[in-house]
Parts: C-alpha cells; structure tokens; sequence
C-alpha cells in the first residue's frame, strides 16, 4: 500500500519511518528541495495546491493523508473524488479556521475560552468591551507556533494590534489564565474504533512548545473530560486517524484551546514511550488496518529543539535518552529536532531532565 | 554522517530506519535490484567484491558497516584504507570461516563442540572416528540458515555426506545435545565501552531461527558465562559494533555455536524490547556515539516470516504486538518478515504467544 502524504516535515519524515514496518510505502508532496520527509521517502516537487502535482500524488498512492492540515479545501475536494483522504476534508476544514473550530466546540459542549469574530477595529473594540482584557487577537487561519497572535494587555494597544495584524480574518478570544496546558491524542479507524493516549502535560514559550510529559500525573478526572471532547469530535467529523487536542487546565476543568487533524507535536514522546506510536497509529487508521495499543511504558518527557540542536553527546550518553534529529538546516524558531527522556520512575525521569533542560538552548 | 552498508538486506534495512532519528543518512552496496533495504536508503546497484563499487561506497560514505558479513576480505582491507570500516575487517575475518572460528573460541576459553577440519574422505572418517556420531558436518564457509550443512547419524552416511558437500572445505561437530539454544547481543563503542542486553533464547527448525523469547527467564548464571565470553571476544578483536554469539545451552553450561559480527536476527525483539534496539546501538557505535541503555522493558516474543508473510489482521489486532514487513517478494525459505510481542507480564505474552503461534505458515 502507498500513502501520500500533503507535506514533507519532520510529521511525515516520523510517519514514514513508522510505516516501512507495517510494510507501507510513501510518496510526500513538498514545494520545498530540502523537505526534511524526502530523504526517507520518495518526494513530488510542488506547491500543495498545485492541481498537477496533487494529480500525480492520487494517481501514485493507495491514500492519502498530511502532515499539515492547510491544504485548499477545494484541492481537497478534488483529490478525494480520486483517492480516499484521511481524515477527511471536512474535518480538516473545520480545524482550519479558529472561528469555526470554537464554534464545533461549542455545539459539541466543549469548553472553549470566550471568542468573538473581528474583521475590523470596531469589531475589535466591541469584542474586548464584550470579553475583557487581557484578550488574544490571533488570525483565524494558517497560524501555527504562536505565529500570527498577539496578547493584548490594554485599550491603547487595539489600534496598533488591528494594524499588525487587521489584513487578516480574525478571532478575539478571552485571556485563559490556566493552570497548566494539556493535549490529548486520539484516533479513530475505519471501523469507528477510538483509542486515547493518556493525556500530556505540555509547556510553550513564545507560543512554541517546549516541553511536553506524559503519562501527566494525577489526571484521571482529566482523562476522563478529554477522552469525552475526543470522542464527541471523532464521531461528529467521521474522523479517521489521529486527532490532536489542545486545552486548557483551569483548576481541574478542561477548556479547548485549539485541534490539529494530524499527528502532533506533543505525541512525539509515544515514539519510545507508547506501546504503539501515534505515528505508526495514524497509518494504521488511514489504512484500514486495527489500532495498536496505545498505553504508556513507564514516564516520558520530550524536549524540542528550536533553532538548532543542541551538542548530542550529553544527551545520547544518558541512559533512556532517546534522539530525533529531524535532517533539517539550523534556522530561528524552526522545529529541528527532539529528544524523548523515558523512565520506568518519574523520579529518574525527573533527574534526567534537571540534567539535560538547561543543554538546550533555543535560537 | 552518512553510513554505508555492504548488503541491503533487511538488516541494513531495520539499520537505517533505527539510524534516521540519529541525523544520519545511508548509502547500500547490493546487487540486488530489489534489495529491501533499497526502499529506505539510497542504493549502489553492485557486487559485493566490485572494486568500482567498493571505491563509490568508500567516496560517498563516512564509516562503512555491514549487514551481511561474507564480504572478501582482499576487498574490505582496500575499504579500510579509505574510511573507515567497523566491525574491522579481521573480526569479520575470524567470523566467515567455523574452524578459525571456533579456533578463537578455544583460545579465549570458550567452550565449543568437539570439532576437526575435514578436506577429504578419509579426514572425515578420523573426525568421526576421534568426535564420534551423531555429528554435524558444515562447510566452513558462506552457511547460513543451515544451509551447507548435514547432520551425520551413521557411519553408511558418510560417503553420501562426502558427495554432497566435499567440493567446499568442511568442519565436523560433534552434536550437541543441548538443553536450548540461547543468543548473547553485545556492543562496544569506539570508546572500548560495551553493553550487553538480556540473554536470548532460540528455537530453530530446519537450522532456521522461528521463535526468539527475551529475556531469557532464570537465566543469571547464564548471563554471566555469555558476558564473559562475549567481553573476551570484543576485546581481543578490538571490535566495534554489534556482534552476536549463539550458544548452546548444555544443563546450565553455554557452547558457543558461532558468532556473527553484526546485528543479528535473534535481537530483533529489542526494538521494541529494550531501551534501544540492537541498530542503533549498532550505528551509535559504529558513528563514536555512546551506547545507549540495553534492559529490557517487560518481555519479547519474536516470530519470524519465512517464505510468506501470515496474513496481518489478526496479528494487528493483538495488543502489544509490533509487525515488521520487509518489503520483499514471498519465497521459500527467505526471512520476509517478524512479529515481535511485547508485554509488561510474562502470562500476558505466553496467552499471546499461543494465540498467534499457530497462525504463522513456513513456507
Ligand atoms: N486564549 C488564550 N489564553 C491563554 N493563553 C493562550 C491563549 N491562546 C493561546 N495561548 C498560548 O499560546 C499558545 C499557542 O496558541 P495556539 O492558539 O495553540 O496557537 P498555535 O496554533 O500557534 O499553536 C498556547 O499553547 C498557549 O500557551
Ligand atoms: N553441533 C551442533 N549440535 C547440535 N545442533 C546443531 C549443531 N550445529 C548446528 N546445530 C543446529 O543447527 C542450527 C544452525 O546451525 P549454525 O551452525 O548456527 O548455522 P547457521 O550459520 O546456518 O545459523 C543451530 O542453531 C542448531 O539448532
Ligand atoms: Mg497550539
Ligand atoms: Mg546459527
């Protein structure tokens, strides 16, 4: 069996890796040369909205699936009519706009921050008169890593906002003061089964994250809110493959934040520290085939690598240290690699962690 | 660091997928326009002893490895001048002929089979005279899967055994009745650092390996005699890399049958076994890296496909079981693939085991 994936990052480089075992092959669709996915798999050359390209990747591949979810909805559209496409394309259209996505949250009775719709300074000025201060102004579409949203503290600060960032379509949403943020994995397939990833713990800074644990501790009643959320989405977008979702913990109660219809960032640590890897699940559910259990094997934490890696020989020689460096060129704010730290204590976990935290230096 | 391998085989295939997460890239040498590992990694169409080919692996590598150890040594000695090649080409040396093999094992105090070089007739009948019957007669070079072999029960066999084999030069055994049949993995490190994982024990048919359990239960005394004996082969080969050293079992004292001077099919169970696989230990070696952790996590169970591959479903749907698929063409007696179980608990692996035991067809 072929799978196609739409994107050429290091989701589909993981993919990948994860499906030569289940005796899959792969073709990535990347405008880029250096797509990071193209030196494990092979690679069409092509803008993800290029209607030849996206031609070629259905007529080579069994399925296809992304490892990005901005891809046309009316490209989408297309390639479906020729090749099933996983998750779907209404699923990854609800999840392409912040407006829409919190607007599902809400019909399906998930929490979500107070929101509003702004495509002009007025509506700018209406919708903190409504929500309060502080607030975030984010783009509605095409954010990722914090790109594209700003935190606003005071009324001065509106004009200057709407002026950054006015050109787009955008969402005004209420400041959540969290006590931590969470994320859970889940994933759907063919057959309508679903299985949860305990939940992962997750920190950002500047918007990226930086560090995620797992299984996060003292979350049964956590797990128990998310896998509800979950399982509420899967069945309401007939979703296949691995769905992420991001929410906020606000002393105990869980407010979603925003979902991503692929494989994620804070599920990396399922690599070495999951029975079954999301990566290696999502192809499982795109391809008809049953789920992989999906249970932790002992704690993990994973460290991301911004900018560039750190030196690898500290890391490497700690026992349970787990690296991933992506094949990509040092740049600033760009993801380039991780390290997962796996323990059957959280205490030696903890230990590691002190030790390997303060090596990583982010550019 | 690009790695070259000689042989493209499922070996240098699981090789690159472990080795990828590393930041390094490979290059295959193997004749084989089909070679499975071609599927991963970039690939030099050529013979093993091709002198072109050699010089382009040499050009285009930084370290030249193995997955496959029957390379002339003439050909790897001109490698080694060029970059550098681990195991050195003198281990792999000691590792392509039985007799200087178990030459070595005598040396270093390993506990072997009573065993004779055997050219003609007449020498087999003094082996067989002085090792007595039922005895094992091998080519010494180029066996695999136990093929090139014939075991001898009686004396009227002997000049049929002679007709069929005598044209390669020969080794008698004497047979071994063994208790079972267990493996050792070892590492070294550039560093003279080695590890060890957990003993493994093997059942063959037809002198191919079918099931591998790990780690090896109530086996401490066992480990230790396989630690030693493996220590004293890395050290007086200066060896880097993996290698692996079959045993027999006789009532709690280990005879070493062979060693193989790569990684081996009896530790496929670490990648999802251990902490880190049996590749990457092999490549973190090979590349000066430090070697990473080798426990155990819970216990393994591998099955391994030869011929044809079980149908999937209902290995897929067994909790806890990791598929592995090598991308090649069904045929009689070819290694095509492994399953390996994984279990926190031993009675949870055993239930397994025999619900998928009997699902595996040998072709
Ligand atoms: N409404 C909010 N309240 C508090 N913090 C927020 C809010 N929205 C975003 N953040 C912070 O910014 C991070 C990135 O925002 P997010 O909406 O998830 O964008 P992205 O798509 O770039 O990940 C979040 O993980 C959180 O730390
Ligand atoms: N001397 C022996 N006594 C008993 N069994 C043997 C002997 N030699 C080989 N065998 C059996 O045949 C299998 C394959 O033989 P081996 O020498 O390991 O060849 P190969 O290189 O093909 O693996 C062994 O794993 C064992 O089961
Ligand atoms: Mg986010
Ligand atoms: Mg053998």
């Amino acid at each position: 069996m072929i799978v196609g994936i739409v994107g050429g990052g290091q989701l589909a480089r993981m993919m990948a890796l994860a499906g030569y075992p289940l005796g899959l092959r792969f073709v990535v669709l990347d405008p880029a040369r250096d797509a990071c996915a193209g030196q494990v798999a092979a690679q069409i050359l092509g803008e993800y909205d290029d209607v030849e390209a996206l031609a070629e990747l259905a007529r080579r591949c069994d399925v296809i699936t992304f490892d990005f979810e901005n891809v046309p909805a009316v490209a989408l559209e297309r390639l479906s009519a020729e090749v099933p496409v996983a998750p779907n394309p209404q699923a990854l259209a609800s999840a392409q706009d912040r407006l829409s996505e919190k607007t599902l949250f809400r019909e399906l009775g998930i929490g979500t921050p107070a929101f509003a719709a702004v495509d002009s300074l007025q509506q700018l000025e209406a919708a903190v008169e409504a929500i309060g201060l502080p607030a975030v102004l984010k783009t509605r579409r095409f954010g990722y890593d914090g790109k594209g949203q700003r935190v606003l503290r005071e009324r001065a600060e509106l004009a200057a906002a709407w002026d950054e960032l006015g050109k787009y379509p955008l969402i005004l949403e209420g400041f959540v003061d969290f006590t931590r943020e969470v994320s859970i994995i889940a994933v759907r397939g063919r057959d309508g089964a679903i299985a949860f990833y305990p939940l992962t713990e997750n920190r950002h800074e500047g918007g990226i994250l930086r560090l995620s644990r797992a299984p996060c501790t003292d979350a049964a009643a956590l797990d128990a809110q998310a896998q509800r959320h979950a399982r509420a989405l899967l069945e309401h977008l007939d979703y296949v493959g691995v769905l992420a979702i991001e929410f906020f913990d606000v002393g105990g109660t869980l407010i979603a934040n925003e979902m991503a219809p692929r494989v994620h960032n804070s599920g990396h640590w399922t690599i070495e520290g999951a029975e079954t890897s999301q990566f290696e699940n999502h192809l499982r559910a795109v391809c008809g085939m049953s789920l992989g259990a999906t249970q932790a094997r002992g704690c993990s934490a994973m460290l991301n690598f911004i900018g560039r890696l750190p030196a690898p020989a500290a890391f490497l020689a700690e026992p349970g240290l787990h690296w991933h460096d992506y094949g990509k060129e040092a740049r600033g704010g760009r993801k380039v690699g991780h390290a997962t730290l796996r323990a059957d204590e959280p205490q030696t976990l903890a230990a590691a962690l002190s030790r390997l935290q303060p090596l990583v230096v982010a550019d």
